[in-house]
Parts: C-alpha cells; structure tokens; sequence
C-alpha cells in the first residue's frame, strides 16, 4: 500500500469519526441549531478535518466534511469549513500534543463564562478531569488569531482540557478527538453541577493535595488499559 | 407551466415546510401541548400558510396547514388557522422583508416577558444573531391588532429579529420561515444562557463596537456562500 | 347491538386512551419510574378506568388498566389500582363534570406545592388555561378521603383545573382524560416559566379584568370548532 | 439440572439485567459520558456482577459486565471492572440485606452533596421512598475502603436507600439492584424538586409522624402484590 493510499484511508476514517462525534454534542444538549463543532488533526499530516460552516447536525455526513491546512485553508471539501477553523488551526499548531478540539456554548459553561468566572474545584469529578479549576480565557473577537492565542495562553497555564472564553463558550481539546469531546461534555456537567450547588449555599472546597490524587489516578488508573 | 401550477407547486412546497419546521419547535422543548406555530408568506402573494389551531405536533400534516390572506381570513384549508394569525398577518402587512413568524411561550424567554426585561447583549451569541439586547414589546391582548403591532414597532427599532411580548412568549421574523425558527431557537438559548449567568452575579458586558463588529460580521460571513 | 357490548366498547377504547396517555407524562417529563397516572371515567356508569400501581410506563398496556368502581373498588383486572384510586374516584363522586383526573409530582408545580404558594397569574398562558391563579390544597395523607375532599374543595373555589397539594404534587381534572392531561402539562409549564421569572425579579401582574378576558377567549375561541 | 448449570444460569441472567438497567440511569439523564455504574450481588455466592470501568452505555452487553468476587477481583469478564467496584463489594460485604448497588454524578443530588447538606424531607415522594431526610456520606478519596466505610456507616444510621457521599456524587442500595436504580432515580428527582422549591423560600416541613406514616404505608402497600 503506497502512501498516498495510507492519507487517504486515515482520511476517510477521519471524516467518519469527526462527523460521528457530533452526534454527542447533540446528545448531551451541548449545541443548539449549528452553533459547535469537533475537528481533529490529521496524525503526522499539517491537517485537520471540521465541520462545514452553518450545516445543520443532522445534515452531516463524512463527505461533507472539509480538510484544511494548519492556517484554515480548504484543502479538499465542497464546503465552507466552520467559522471556528482558525482558532482551532492555531491550537494545532502551537500545542503539538492536542489532537482534537471541540467549541461549544453549552449553557451551563458559557454562563460561567459571561461572568468571566472560573468554575471551581469542589467536586471530585472536576479534579477527575480538569486537575483543579476550569479557566477562563480573555475576551476575543472572531477574524484574527486572537480566539487561538486566547486558548493556548490559558490552556498552557492549567491541567485542564478546556478553557471558558468570556462572554463566549468553551473550547475543549485532547489527543484526539473523542477525548476533546469527552472533555467538552464534562465540563458542561460540572458546570452545571457546581453552578445549582452555588445557588443555594457554598460548596465545600477540596484540599488541593487531595485534588493532586484525584487527578493522578484518573489519568492513568480509569478505564480500560 | 401555467402561473396556476406555479402557486399551486410553492404552495404544496410551503405546505411541507412549514409543517416540517414545528418539529424544531418540539425538538429544541419550545413549545408543550399546542403552544406555538410557524408560518410563511406566499412569496408574491398576499397570502401566508400557518399551523392549524389546537392541533398536536404529533398530528400536523402539509394537508392541514392552512392557507390565510393576510387579513387572516381562511382562503384554503378545512381546518381554523392558529389563534395567532391576525398578529402574523399584521406583520406581513406592515414588515415586508419579513418571509417567516414564528411564535413560541419558550421558557427562559417568557421568563424574561413576563419581566418585561430585554436580554442583554452579553454572550458574543447575541450579538452575532441579535445585534444587541432581545427588545421587550407591550402587554398586549389577542383579538384584535395590538398584538401585530406591538411586534412591528418594537422590531422597527431594533436589529433583533425576536421580540418578547410583555406576559406572553416570543415572536421572531425573518426572511424566510427556517430563519425565524432559527430566531426562535437562539432566542431561547441565550435568553436560558444569560439567565442562569446571572443568577450568580453580573455577566460582564460587551462594548457596543464589539456587538456591531460580531453582527457585521456573523450577517454577511457566516454559513455556506 | 346490546347494552352489554355497548359497554365493553366504551371500556375497550378507554382502556385504550387512558393507556396511550401516559406517554405524555413521559414525553413532557411529568413523572419518573411510577410516579404519576391518568384515570377516566366510564360515561352514564358508576365507574372510572386508571393505571395500575407500580408497573411501570413502558409495560401499560389497555389490557393491564384497572376498571374500578367510583368507591374504588376493583371491578375489572387483574392488577392493584394506583395508590391514588381512592382521591380520583372521590373527585369522580363529588364533581359530576370531571370526566378525567391526571395526578404528576412534577418538578416545578410541586416545587411551588412545598412551598404551599399557589403559581401567580403573571402569564397569558396561566389566564387563558387556568383563569387565575393555580390554587394549593392542604396537607393530607394517603389512606383517607383527605387528599380527595382536599382536591374537590380547593377546585370548587377556582377556575383552575389544577390544584398543587401541599407537599405532594398536582391533581388536574378535565371534562375527559385528555384534557385533564393537558392541564397537567401546561400546569407544570408555567410552573417552571413563573419560578423562572421570579428567580431574577418581579414579574409584572396581569390585571383581573385582562385576565377574565384572556380566559373567556380561550375556552371559547380556541381550537377546532 | 446440576448447580454448576444453576449459576450460569444465574449470572446470565445478571449479566442481562444489570447490562439493561444501565438504560435507566441514561433514561432519566443520570449520567454522563461512561460516569455511573450498576451492580448486583449474585445471591447465594460471594460475587458480584458490575460495569466495566469507562466504556460507553451504548457499547454495554450481557457479556461485557465483569464478574467480581466481594474483594473486587475479578473472576470472569475481559474487561476492568468498574473503578466503583471496591466501594461497592464493600456494601455487599457489610450490608447483606443489600443485593443492588447504583453510582451516580447525578446533577441535583451532587449539588447537595458539594456543599454536604441533606435534602430536607419536605415531600411526601422524600418520606414514602427514604424515610426521611436523603443523608451525607464522608469525603473519601477513591482507592482504599474509605468510600465503601463511608457509604456503609451512613446508610446503617438512616430509613434512606440513598446516601450524598460529599463532593463526590449518589450510592443508592436496594433488595435488588432494580430498587436501587430505582433508588437513584427517586434520590435525583426529590434532590432537583427540592432544590427548586428552595430557590424561592422556605419549602413547609413535614410532621416527623406523618413521615412514618408515609414512610410504613408505601413500604408496605404500594405496588403490585
């Protein structure tokens, strides 16, 4: 099998899984109408794969995906590539390690957002995945790279997966796309959670030693090996 | 192809869209029971096609929508049209731009009516789809214009293409019936966004340069060219 | 054809409807597991159609409802009656005009029922539905007439069909099942809608003779004729 | 037939029930992502049938529930067992009475346990199903017994099948493992309805023998003899 034929195959299988994924967005209630999208880098490729702009979820299909260059540019699609392509173009290239992104505005995450609030560690499942708060990126207007740098900045500063922009939504990444998904989901549950625990009280702070073991053990005892 | 064929095909054409579009309403939890309705104008023609009255989501069909001059008077169908047409004809009537209403109690949004509080422009979501704060239109009662009208003046002054009826629901335009779910839709979601926001504190707000920039912006860059 | 079949199809098609109800308990989240149930009364007889206790929603079917006389006694089947058999067939013997009796704890309706505050009428959907404001009941355990003579006396007083038991959850009743089930939904709709509301302020309150008119229209104009 | 041949039997049957519950806890929107898990005690036997650790509720079967003994060790299945599997085998060794348990992040239900308070008993669904107020378990970090203790010492002092483990999330226990679903189903919703109705006041108590009351009655009577 040459080359040619290994890209175009990890292709394909790209373009399935990117499309399959937001079927998650849509059943955790993350999205509404076209507003989020799930992209994933193409290993070893300056590559990504993303949602086309403004198709609604049920109208996704592998073949409508659209491949673009590490500076958003179309490389093979019929379509226009989300409006989020060259934030998420500028996490590819200065975070090497990520190989998904997902954005969202979940409403939960986003309210935090609005108020420019990082959401606190009070529950196990927030040290779980996020390794201590999740954070909140600087305010920033789509057209220029101001999104991307907003994202790396925080994300390089934290344990966490995903970073709240303000008065905007939630960018989540990971190795690959299905844990940026899982990464998006999560955070708009303990958003959720953490935000109905505050509406009546304050929640108990966790010791950041025992956010330490928490986090360590998720990320290398959980699941299967 | 007669001009006779020709309305009956757009007809028949906006008889299956406009039903299909209610499954939004119920998809995105608008509306319970009976409690709201699409229509779209005739292009052309003084005459638009909207929801039956008190007909379940479960039951619509493109051979029960109805047929309505926009005075509101039944020109085909067996059916009574929704209890809210003479409002939507008045919009016909008076926002010629306007190609779709639709009306919906959606929760978050009539939360804010029955307030008589606009949702402020504090999500980049609202400035993008709305252009600044979702307006507040007055209390009004069904049965004769001032529904219609209290939607035309404060949409007239406004870039919004939602209005929340003081005590009652939203209305939401746009130039075509999927655009006006689309209002419907977003109208909800950030009037529940920046609703649960501020039940723990003050969402920052956004400068107006910045709503005006993301508006320019999201009205003529995003979606499929 | 005889009295006797005449009977056994009225039964039949009630077994039926009650059955099929029930999905819009679940469909609007009305209930979980067992929680809640439609009853019917059996027209020009002593005696009233309504689910069995325990069994949960997706294994009704016509044939397991339970035919009961208007003591509560069972007349037909072969399963237990809900628990709330005794309170419907009371509200069956002391309102002649209910034709159908839906019991829920839903969320929002008996949020308000905890609190013992009966849901203002700051809504046009609250005055056309339930011409006024949904009244709360006393405080009445399981076992006697009390929740029945509580649920009759509270409605007798209100042009609600509604009422919100105190500490329990809601009783709707309706000329038939049907109706009584959409009370029970749009009881628990503007439940949610006017705690919303009030979450971030006053609502603004309805004059009583705007709401007098907007209830008159409502039970006179809407729907199919 | 041998005994060999009646185990097998047994645990297939297990293995089909508690895969199929797992339906419940997505139903009523308990969990997300891979975050909660069933288990059964095999009667009879020092084993257990449970989850395996981080795969998706799409993806479960029959065959994929790992079989444990009452250390946590697994005796049969491909897969690692849930990492809830120690606190849970620590239930079944403790609390024979016990042949169910459920693990939950459950949204409402874990607001109350981030700030470790009880849920009142101010409904009569809070004293037919727990008896009394819902109680908080310890902090515990995952790893030695510390949650399975926690879980056990709560439970032993309280009426309730349920208990709040601080910050961290529900352990529901039952005869079976269908009455501890059902457990956490119950626990989740009278969390949210009380949650709500404390948003907006003081919900009214319930009399401490009216709780026993309704607490003896609903043990006893309700439901399919």
């Amino acid at each position: 099998m040459t080359a040619v034929t290994d890209v175009q195959e990890t292709l394909a299988a790209l373009r399935r899984e990117v499309c399959a994924l937001h079927a998650e967005l849509t059943r955790y209630q993350l999205v509404v109408w076209t507003a989020g999208n799930v992209s994933a880098r193409v290993p070893g490729r300056d590559l990504l794969v993303i949602k086309p702009s403004g198709v609604s979820y049920d109208a996704l299909t592998p073949e409508n995906m659209v491949v673009c260059d590490l500076d958003g540019r179309v490389v093979e699609g019929d379509h226009a590539p989300s409006s989020d392509t060259e934030a998420q173009a500028y996490v590819y290239r200065h975070l090497p390690e990520v190989g998904g992104v997902v954005h969202t505005h979940s409403t939960y995450a986003t309210a935090w957002a609005a108020r420019a609030e990082p959401i606190p560690c009070v529950l196990t499942m927030v040290a779980d995945e996020f390794g201590g708060e999740v954070p909140v990126g600087p305010f920033a207007i789509i057209g220029d790279d101001s999104i991307g740098r907003g994202i790396v900045e925080t994300l390089r500063d934290s344990r966490s997966p995903a970073v709240l922009m303000q008065n905007h939504g939630v960018f989540a990444v990971g190795p690959n796309a299905r844990s940026a998904v899982k990464a998006a989901v999560m955070c708009e549950d303990v958003a959720r959670t953490v935000h109905i625990s505050r509406q009546l009280g304050a929640p108990v702070p966790i010791a950041p030693a025992d956010v330490d073991r928490l986090f360590d053990r998720y990320q290398n005892v959980y699941g299967q090996r």
